[in-house]
């Protein structure tokens, strides 16, 4: 399968991101394909090793890639140390339509107050409350709800039936996926005699530039201080970002991963994918935590952590499994063994 | 409690499914309602052991299960090698509403070019953008929003709230569930000295036939091959399916399971709830993994695969929990004693 | 950062919650905040130990606290057992805005037959099927689907975009967040040669009082019984209830956690982040289950229960990691060095 895209040459890829020129200047594509399913008139790239094998036989017209690996290409290259960032900006360039018309949709519901920017587009049955400011360039697809007061600053996007509540605050160049919520009320609930008091959610949410925010996500308003989430951190779907959370620069979080409240996490940290981060722990700049692991206590220093058993057949499984619940006893029968033995040696 | 639906006599259910009629061909029943709590107009089954206990006493009119039962069963049978089998289709037959007109809602937003055909049903507020093609019969309900060119075939059935990205396909009899969404962005990101670069997800999903997707689980489009959801796939709530995912025939997922990016699953597998699976790998066909495991490497054999430990009293399970730190030291000691157990014997 | 909130004089809260006065009694707060932040208009709060470094230097004007952190309170306090509680009832009083006027937005759809009680708000673009019955005071938030038959009693609150199925039974002064979905199918299916058939699920869901329902959560309908969610249960965000759960009240659970068919569940029970619970078990009242655990059989034993292994560095974590599979194996190794010894030692 290929994916059309507009015509550009050669020369005119290398020059959009700096890179050398490895055969025919003139050479075209219209179309992008992975090295396997590309024909003649594609573009494609080789960054994972694991499609290596493909390299070789590739119909690309031309395959951006590393210089070490010019010898084995069968066409036209571009050639560049990061092959995956240069697909990403020519992808980007080749498939980008500026050329969309911005409108609001008369089906839309908009307050009387709401300010409203150049250049934005507002889709069919989205509701926009009152005191709303939307700067340029913003789209809200379809059956989004903006609540009182938020604020949504230039060129950031709403994909549908998205939910954002009051005093909810979104920087530039955001992207928020359908079925995400930002700004709903925190967890908070103070027992008195066996039955749960909410504690009101007097905080907002507010998020930086350049973040995006994936599919059917939650991030929870603030008990009284915010809940933050700084400058280019990327959330994939189905994630739980808890009330008073502050998530640093730059980091990213596969899906399904649970934060919960007042943890604070550090820039350029990558959470794997369905791990767990329990609340009002510090997470210093810079941690990875592998897939499903559990963080229970503060990380101070840089690196990667884990927490997880093996997955083996289940009846193997099972037999470790079981003796799980006596590594305790057995650690203390190892070492009065190693005592009896010392003591015989003796 | 007791749920009605239309009548039907003894004779009528055992012909529906070739079941052998024990007891009155003339009894008739007028509801549903589970064998401790049916009364005498209701129809009943008997398929897990762990409800024997209702057998003997039930008040049902009739009561579907297996030839080895029939003894024990005080009232009229539907004799049948599967009783749970045979009651999802007499409950579908009892309780199916084909009288309902189909209509499409005056406050729908419907682009000109739309493609609808017969009997399609189109609720309130539904947004349908431009170059969408709606097959016979498939219903799509208030608030849902589909994006530019996707494709719903014959019978499909949407539930309130689903959110459809451009050029989603999606084929005959398939049963989306509120807050589900398709074709959202992948998670592709490339790194730029500290900062994420968004990598274009330019391919789709392709969703086959008699697929069930759950509420609110989200399903994202492919970087540049699509996201395959293979016929029979049926998935529960709040599972994430990553980009290039391939999901094989008649395989099934719990609730609040991961699938990473490009992971590839076979036909007739079975994934517990929660699990995790992560990118890039490869399950064979009839593998069934049990829940919260997470899968880590390749299965080329089907079978059965577990990880996880036991729940314990939190005050054992600390003492276990921590020893794990020492496993591999406990390991080493083990065989150190062993050696000079040996040669001691020697 | 200080939340506005209309102002109140010591003596008066006090009053409000029966507190004992400490200090000026008519000194009074326009604002709330945390001891950290805090200026010489606002109310705070001081119940976790963790921030008891702030109290001392706090600008705060009254500060809710125990009578045995008076002494270190630089300033007016209200004097409680319990803080948080008495911050929750304040923090209530303080912002509760009860002038806001009730409406039902004209782009509403709303079907002819459609009970609706006194002060009811229905915001913009919800949809409102046949046969719904809802009771006074109740709100109903931009792009809201309700299904016919549903019953919503008094004073309760959906936000934004919540999808409620048919016949749903929703009680007095719930709270519903953005995107949660009640009603949706059970995962119920049937295998015939290899196909899964789907079982109709023909039960409801029935939501005691004072429920809190958290965003993107799903409850599913029954299969033929209904799934209960009993009064003052707490329900985070992500989470997922299986068809015919049963949950006792006053029972919380945490973001993420997932709950498999026909569990039950006791009262006042505590359900950590991420924990699963299998199908067909009970749990009694009063269980706490850490975050990220999973139940795979019945409790019956009130307490705390947990599994799972301890965050370590990935290099340590993977050597211990992969000793797991050798557990039962240690052991064994482990009995037979013990049996040798005490042979050895006769």
């Amino acid at each position: 399968m290929s994916i059309a895209t507009r015509c550009a040459s050669l020369a005119e890829l290398c020059k959009l991101i700096g890179a050398n020129i490895y055969g025919d200047p003139d050479v075209s594509i219209s179309g992008i394909a992975t090295l396997e399913l590309a024909t003649k008139n594609d573009l494609s790239f080789f960054s994972n090793r694991k499609y290596h094998q493909y390299l070789a036989d590739t119909q690309a017209a031309i395959v951006i890639l590393q210089a070490d690996d010019v010898e084995q290409c069968p066409t036209n290259a571009i050639v560049t140390e990061e092959p995956y960032l240069a697909y990403a900006k020519i992808a980007a360039y080749l498939t980008n339509n500026n050329s969309l018309q911005s409108y609001i949709a008369s089906s839309a519901v908009i307050a009387d107050d709401v300010k409203i920017g150049d250049n934005v587009t507002i889709g069919a049955n989205v509701v926009i409350h009152s005191g709303v400011k939307i700067a340029d360039k913003v789209t809200i697809q379809a059956g989004c709800v903006i609540g009182e007061q938020v604020r949504i600053e230039d060129s950031s996007f709403l994909y549908p039936n998205v939910s954002i509540y009051p005093n909810v605050s979104i920087g530039q160049h955001v992207i928020i996926h359908s079925g995400a919520v930002l700004g709903s009320d925190g967890f908070g609930i103070a027992n008195e005699q066996g039955q749960w008091i909410k504690v009101p959610q007097l905080g907002s949410v507010i998020v930086g530039n350049h973040v995006e925010i994936g599919a059917n996500t939650t991030i929870d308003r603030g008990a009284i201080e915010d809940t933050i989430i700084e400058d280019g951190v990327k959330l994939d779907n189905l994630i739980q970002i808890a009330h008073n959370v502050h998530i640093g620069e730059n980091t990213v979080m596969a899906g399904c991963v649970g934060v919960a409240g007042s943890a604070s996490i550090g820039k350029n940290c990558a959470i794997g994918g369905g791990a767990g981060i329990l609340g009002h722990l510090n997470i210093t700049d810079n941690v990875h935590i592998t897939a499903t692991s559990l963080v229970t206590k503060s990380i101070s220093k840089p690196g990667i952590y884990s927490s997880g058993t093996p997955l083996e057949e289940s009846q193997k499984w099972h037999k470790n499994f079981i003796r799980f619940k006596q590594l305790d006893c057995m650690a203390r029968r190892l070492t009065q063994l190693e005592k009896q033995h010392k003591i015989r040696e003796e």
